[in-house]
């Protein structure tokens, strides 16, 4: 077994460049077509999901910033200048921000993909809107995921859409700020059916090699084929120099947005591994994105942040303690078992009384979901939305038909 | 080429024999978890539903029955006679039954798999009260999805709840009248994502086996593992005398909800020559119920309603005109060419024509869609619904978060 | 975290339980339809894989039987009781007899399903065969993989096919001793690409309670879906008491064969878990047989066994320490994020020490692949098995077209 | 319904342009992992190979060329004038050549991606002797399967691969000369399982372009992950003057290699109309080389290539046929219910009769299957290879273990 205490340093470092980003819809009532299971703690507002990130980082020590929807969090009157003030107070700044392309009822046949060049033009503005919102903040990324497709065969032409898409995207780029850049999502289905305009990675980094040198691919953990290796599209976005950041969550089918790790626990660790390989092998540091992007219809939503944290905190801890060196001279003899015995241990390796080193001496709880519990904050917040949500005649659940 | 003409008995016997059930969700707006994009033609009320649903069963002669969810079509104080007369009054009856057991804040953790005594007998009673619903109103057939499932390893007893379920069947069971059958559903996700307590066929024939003679499976074309042969499920299904019925939809990844034959009509042909291919075998016509089962966020939904029954009429004609001796003959030989080379034939034959002929027998139009499209009666609720929705304050959308 | 250390008595039990059947196949060269690369020390006879099962139970002290393939470990000369007094002289036992119906030239179009009778009594009279040489060895099991199936739509009758294996196998549980039992594995494809056979649980389990008390189901860790919840299956096997036994392996995308937990460890980890959950709930230890079924095309074929067997006992033994009646507490009150925090610890809580005792108390290596690697046997094998290689002319490899 | 008629010059011009290059090792026989099941009629050397294809290419007047697989067809003594001429006097050309970097006992952990350079440089030394032979014999495209992969996590380094891959890909470049092409082909999984160096299109994309301007990408129908949206990658590699050629087959779950549009016709009718569609938008008609990649196990050999060759014409026939400007103008519209109707009407359009007429403009018989059934070939090789196989002692099948 390895000695784990022996990598303490190693563990401590990828501890300290590990931010996590926290996404503001995942502390809101969200859930499947076929209804929401509310939660009296949720975040009713803007000023909840600040209040509820800024506790999961008090008690993590690695959020400090938090994820905003453009149209779920801004309200039209809204100074900017107020947002960012209002985040500081909770100790966070604005992270990524997010465009939202997906909801208006405009947007039945797509959005920069649309066939009717008003319907694009109002995309693209509602982007650029974006983009300037997050100079305002202070923000040094914009998130796109794009939910345009279609569904039946002969619906629109395909390749039309990507000109349209390309003509898009290149107009945003030119908006940019010198220190903004610009993460492009992909997925391969839903809510398109026959088929979406940004479909894999392959098609992302297409896109965003013609866009220009500030726009990157976005990996979310949960947006690809059955059985496709993730790992291995993060190797080669990375060698490419391509790699923007992560969005962090679990599926088994679908883009089912369950805790990171809850359901492939040995694939999260292994493109951690693959991160931190890349550093080790080519002396650089890669700029990383690390955002949340889960929706938890069951779980209550404090904790399940919390545990999220935790889980890539000790995942990449696990990644730590690999011997690049060794393995590489095992790989170069080519001992397969040798190899995956090696990654194996480190995968299996108890880490947590390292996690926990490292956490006391951020001066945080060794524990934080415990420390949650135990913080009383949920029972205070339960009790004053409940209420609020009340007065606000604000009733969950929705129905499907 | 087959010579299609002489076919013409055996599409016009097997086209009487299609009856297929609408269901009332299906005119009504529905949608993604990202969202609906309304309709002004969406049907708000019972009443709309059964205008649009007499509407189609007159353009196409063949949906006498509209099927109805229990929770969004009857209202507490609704007499069942009242609902029964209503629907004679568009020339419909009422067709299958469902429960409702996904939607309301207490089944959050499930309903008859539930682990709470008391949530079970709440969902026990509902079904009672469907089966009863359904007396009154001369509906023979209650039809099951259980939504019911976890989504975190570890979440509760896959066993235990199989045993909770199990014995929640049977109760219900004993309710039934005789006239009445029960069809259990299956799917492998949604929404539930780490495990769906009835997730395949073999699942739900296990537990119709242990809930009594009037229990069988209904196959929803959309709820299959990718690649897995549905075909051969029905065929099993038929062989066992345990194929209760259909929900008809097409599908690309997972319970997409599009218009059958969409996606892969050979598919779908293939189902339906298994059916033939059992009656033609055993002398045996199986009594199978078709219902639809489609929610279109896009398409016009009186449109693909009229669009999916000319489709099923097509393709079961086609799957009529195949030779079952000719190809049990090629079977024999094992002439793998000839075999395939038949069904494909079958498959390709214009039966247009035979399927207009007997259209135009049965007093109804050659071509159903076209006649929609110019029966003015879309325009007509257009108007009149934009305005009710209007007045009642109804507003379609949605936010995911 | 958990205190492996109070749950060493558990632990020893589980150990003491797991005895794994070696798959003779296993330690011979074996590869993809893209050719085989062969391996000095890979087994050329019957008494080869006899000395390294051998060699593997020493150092392993838990693989006392060796599973035979009708086809390739008996010569139609060879008594059966010099064949078990052979193993006895291995310090073995003959485990599960598998015939063989997939390689014979005859069963170009199947074996108990062929349209022809005379070559199903052909695969018939093979299966009987191999039910009387289990008997005269001492072989309480035979394990039937099926790979009759068709490649295109329409090349046979489904539905006949399913009836005419149903009566092949009736027959065969006639031949039955009282002892014996027959396990009937599935698969969802290959080498049959439209349709299998048997090709999923719920057809292995209606034909086994089709054929009589004596079988049961077999599962192939690797012969799933991509996505389905193989543990779901393993829980309503034991809830029906039909789970026979399993193929230990793992994959990515289709049977790849690979070693047991290399790609998802967490998986089999919880499959464990469902079994001594069984155990807990029910005070009943079913009988289940483990086996191996893998087949290394690029693995020291001797080291993958022993590291096969060794991850076995390290994951049942991180099952061993889940505490029940905990979690079934947590379940009560579906504390989710509580229940799967349970969960993981008991899967990456570090049991190396806890198994290492157990190997030490059984007299055997705490580290069986070290002690493999140090052993020399491989060196001596390697030199006598290429030079007898030589001699007998055998070139290993084998050519795609 | 269309009137195929008026589409005869249409139908006619597709049916001129498509010439379709068989594969040599499609005459032979070939299996999966399980064995193989030979056939008489079976191809047994090149020269057999020649004849098989030159019969296919007189039969159905479209397939000229022969591609070919260096390891499998020529003998090291072999002079490429002699195979040209060999070929000339079949009335075929030599088509792609297929360098062979999977099978040899040294390609165990790769080729070009090896860890050892001396083993790359044996695969690239390989490549370049095809690129010279394809010089020789006026072969003007060089088709590369890659079968690089590794089958455990940690396995080697995928980065460090991928780095290998492309400096032996620009090594490559340099040695074509100005009229050969180099297709680069890529495939999920088979035979590496944990991950395959080229696993997708856009990294064949990412590699095409990084080797140089004659580089392109090759689709084989068969090789995408389940679900995917093959056509939408069509479009793309289209759109970005990367799409080099197609391997046609079809497939259910992996890559079966069954007869091209049996599992899924409307899918690969969709590929041709993708294709017709961007001729008829950019007004450009694209270079893209149509090669079949088929190998059956089950079906005489000579009769599924024609079918396949019929297939092919039937369904380029039948996209030839929809109104890409009518279609364009209810995409304009958003008519979903339109666009869907016209495109699956072009797909059921009886065009039998429009293939037949030109076929027998061609001079060829109006039913290629049926005059190679009456030709009587088929018998007169099985008797002479038969024969000839049992004189060279060969013997087929082949054994798993």
């Amino acid at each position: 077994m390895n000695d784990a205490s022996k990598y303490a340093s190693r563990v401590a470092a990828v501890l300290n460049d590990l931010t996590i980003e926290l996404p503001s819809w995942g502390f809101a009532d969200t859930g499947t077509r076929f209804g929401k299971f509310g939660q009296d703690s949720a975040a009713i507002d803007f000023t909840d999901k600040l209040s509820d990130a800024s506790h999961v980082n008090r008690l993590t020590g690695c959020c400090p910033k938090l994820a905003v929807h453009v149209l779920w969090d801004f309200s039209a009157n809204q100074q900017p200048a107020e947002v960012k003030s209002q985040a500081e107070q909770h100790g966070l700044r604005i992270g990524s921000i997010n465009p939202n392309l997906f909801q208006d009822q405009q947007y039945k046949y797509g959005s920069l993909c649309h066939p009717d060049a008003k319907i694009r033009e109002h995309a693209v503005q509602h982007c650029i809107d974006s983009i300037k919102l997050g100079q305002a903040v202070d923000s040094r990324v914009v998130t796109l995921w794009l939910a345009d497709g279609s569904n039946y065969p002969g619906q629109d032409n395909l390749r039309a859409r990507k000109g349209r898409l390309q003509e898009c995207l290149q107009t945003l780029h030119g908006h940019l700020s010198s220190e903004q850049s610009f993460l492009l999502e992909y997925k391969p289905f839903e809510p398109a059916f026959y088929h979406t305009d940004l479909a894999d990675w392959g098609m992302s980094l297409a896109l965003a090699r013609a866009m220009g040198p500030q726009a990157k691919v976005l990996v979310d953990t949960g947006h690809h084929y059955q059985s496709q290796n993730i790992e291995q599209i993060v190797a080669w976005l990375l060698d490419e120099g391509m790699l923007g950041g992560f969005h962090f969550n679990d599926r088994r089918y679908a883009d089912d947005d369950l805790t990171l790790a809850s359901i492939d626990p040995y694939q999260i660790f292994r493109i951690f591994y693959e991160i931190l390989s890349y550093a080790h092998d080519t002396g650089r540091t890669p700029t990383i994105e690390y955002m949340i992007d889960q929706s938890h219809n069951l779980k209550p939503k404090i904790e399940a942040m919390i545990q999220t944290v935790m889980t890539a905190q000790e995942l990449v801890a696990k990644a730590a303690i690999v011997d690049f060196d060794l393995l590489a001279d095992l790989q170069a003899r080519q001992d397969i078992v040798g190899c995956e015995r090696h990654l194996k241990q480190a995968f299996f390796t108890d880490v947590s009384g390292l996690v926990t080193a490292w956490r006391v001496e951020q001066g945080i709880s060794p524990d934080p979901l415990t420390a949650h519990r135990e913080s009383g904050y949920l029972e205070v917040i339960e009790k004053e939305r409940r209420q609020r949500r009340q007065e606000l005649g604000i009733v969950t659940g929705g129905s499907y038909a």
